[in-house]
C-alpha cells in the first residue's frame, strides 16, 4: 500500500509537469505512454512471435504508433486519425500474407486492436491541450482517476450490492455512484478554477459537470474493460512497471477509455 | 465454371445499375453488401455465440455498421469515419463487460477487426460515387477484378515462378505482373474514356495509371489476406451466397482492399 502512495505521488508529480509544458514535452510523453501500453496489450493478446520476443507483427505496430504519434503533434487534427487506422490494418495484413504461416489470426486482430485500445485513444489528451483553454481541459481525463479512488472509498464505507459479480466481485453499485458523485464535484472544481484563473462564464460549471458525469460512467466501463482482459487471459497484470500499481494499463486502462470521450463533449459542448 | 460466369455476369449487370445510379441506390446497395461480409468476416472469426446463433455481439457490430452507412450516406465526409470506429469499439466493449463471461476476448476484438475489414473500407465506393466526375471514378475499384482475372490468364498462360508457396501455391509471380499490367491497361481505358466523354485533360491519363498501377498490386495482397484467414481457420469459401464463387467476401476480398487506396489517390492526386 505505501508503494502504491509513492508511485501515485511521482506519477502525479511527472504528470503535472508533462501536462503544464504541453508541447513536444507531452507529446513525447503521450508516445512512450502510447508505446508502453501498445507492448502490454500486444502481450497479453498474443501478438508476440511463439518464442516470446516482440518479433516483426509487433514491431509493424509499433511503427504504427510512432507513425500516428507524429500525425497527432505535427498535423494535430482528427482527420489524420482514419489513415493511422488504415494504415496498421494494412500493415499489419501485408505482414501477415507475406510471412504466412507465420502469424496466427488472431495475432494479425490482436495487433489491430491492441492499436486501437491505448495509443489510438490516448492521443486525444494531446488535442485535449492545444485548445483554447487547453492548460485547463487537458487535466480533465484524469477525473477517472479521481472517479477511481472514490469508488473504492464509498464502496468500502456503503458497499452493499455487487455491480459485476462475475466480473469484479468487489466493485459494488454503491461505490460505483459514489465514484461518478465525485467525479461531478471534480467537474465543478474544474469549472470553479477556469472561472477564477481566465474569467470565463459561470456557465462553464454544468457544463464541465456534464462532462465528468459522462467521464465517471465510461472510467469505471474502462476499469471492468481492462479487468476482463485480465479476467479472460488469465493473468493478474498487464506488467510490472509501476511498483504497487502493475502495468501502464493497469494504471492507465480508465483515462484511455475517458478520453476520447472527453475530447468529444468539449468540442460539442464548448463549442 | 459455367455457374461461376452466369453469376459473374449477373453480379456485372447489379453493379452497373448501382454504380450509374448512385445515390440512395448504391448507399442501401454498399449498406448490404458491408453487413453480409460483416457477417460472413464475424462468422468465420467466430464472433457468433457458441451455439452458432449470431448473438448480440454480432448485432452490436451489426449496429455499427447500419450507423456507419448512415453518416457515409448523409454527412459524406471521411471526418465520421473515426467516430464510427470509436462507436464500434466502445459499443464492443460494453457489451463484453456487462455480458461477461458471456464472450471471449478473441471474439470482442474480432467484431471490431470485421467491422474495420469491410464495412468501413467498402464504404469508400460511395465516397467515390459522389465526388466530381465520380460516375467515372466509382467504377476504378472493380479494377481489382480485372486485376484478378488478367493474373489467373497470365499464370495459366505464362506462370512458372510460384509468389506465395505455402498460402496460395498456384498464384505466379508472372501472374501477379500480368494482373498488375492489365490493371494499368483498364487505367489507360478509364482515362481515355473520361477525355472522350467529359473533355477533361490528356493529364488524366497518367494520373489513373498511377492509381491502377497501385491498385493492381493492393488488390492480390487483399486477395491473399482473405485467403490467408480462410487457410488459418480452415474453410474453403466465406459463404455460399453468389454460386460458383462462395460468399460475398470470396468475390470482394480484393475490392474491399483496393477501395480506401483508390479513394486516397483519387484525392491526392486528382486533388
Amino acid at each position: 500500500m505505501k508503494t502504491r502512495v509513492i508511485s501515485s505521488i511521482v506519477i502525479g508529480i511527472i504528470l503535472a509537469i508533462t501536462l503544464v509544458l504541453g508541447g513536444y514535452v507531452l507529446g513525447g510523453a503521450s508516445l512512450i505512454v502510447a508505446q508502453i501500453a501498445y507492448y502490454e496489450i500486444a502481450r497479453v493478446l498474443g501478438v508476440f512471435d511463439e518464442d516470446g520476443k516482440t518479433g516483426l507483427l509487433y514491431k509493424v505496430g509499433f511503427v504504427g504508433v510512432l507513425l500516428h504519434y507524429i500525425l497527432v503533434i505535427y498535423i494535430h487534427d482528427t482527420k489524420t486519425y482514419l489513415l493511422s487506422v488504415l494504415f496498421v490494418f494494412f500493415a499489419v495484413m501485408v505482414t501477415y500474407v507475406l510471412t504466412f504461416p507465420r502469424y496466427k489470426v488472431h495475432q494479425v486482430i490482436g495487433a489491430v486492436f491492441a492499436f486501437l485500445y491505448a495509443p489510438l485513444m490516448l492521443s486525444f489528451i494531446y488535442l485535449l491541450r492545444i485548445r483554447e483553454n487547453g492548460e485547463f481541459l487537458v487535466w480533465m481525463p484524469f477525473v477517472a482517476w479521481v472517479c477511481d479512488s472514490f469508488a473504492y472509498l464509498t464502496g468500502r464505507a456503503f458497499g452493499k450490492h455487487k455491480m459485476t459479480p462475475v466480473l469484479s466481485p468487489h466493485k459494488t453499485i454503491e461505490g460505483g455512484i459514489g465514484g461518478v458523485f465525485f467525479s461531478i464535484v471534480a467537474g465543478v472544481i474544474f469549472g470553479f478554477v477556469m472561472m477564477k484563473v481566465k474569467g470565463v462564464d459561470a456557465g462553464i460549471i454544468p457544463q464541465f459537470m456534464v462532462i465528468t458525469l459522462v467521464a465517471g460512467v465510461i472510467s469505471q466501463l474502462g476499469d471492468l474493460a481492462a479487468s476482463a482482459i485480465k479476467r479472460d487471459r488469465d493473468i493478474k497484470d498487464y506488467g510490472r512497471l509501476i511498483p504497487g500499481h502493475g502495468g501502464i494499463m493497469d494504471r492507465f486502462d480508465s483515462v484511455i477509455f475517458v478520453t476520447p470521450f472527453i475530447y468529444g463533449l468539449v468540442v460539442f459542448i464548448m463549442k
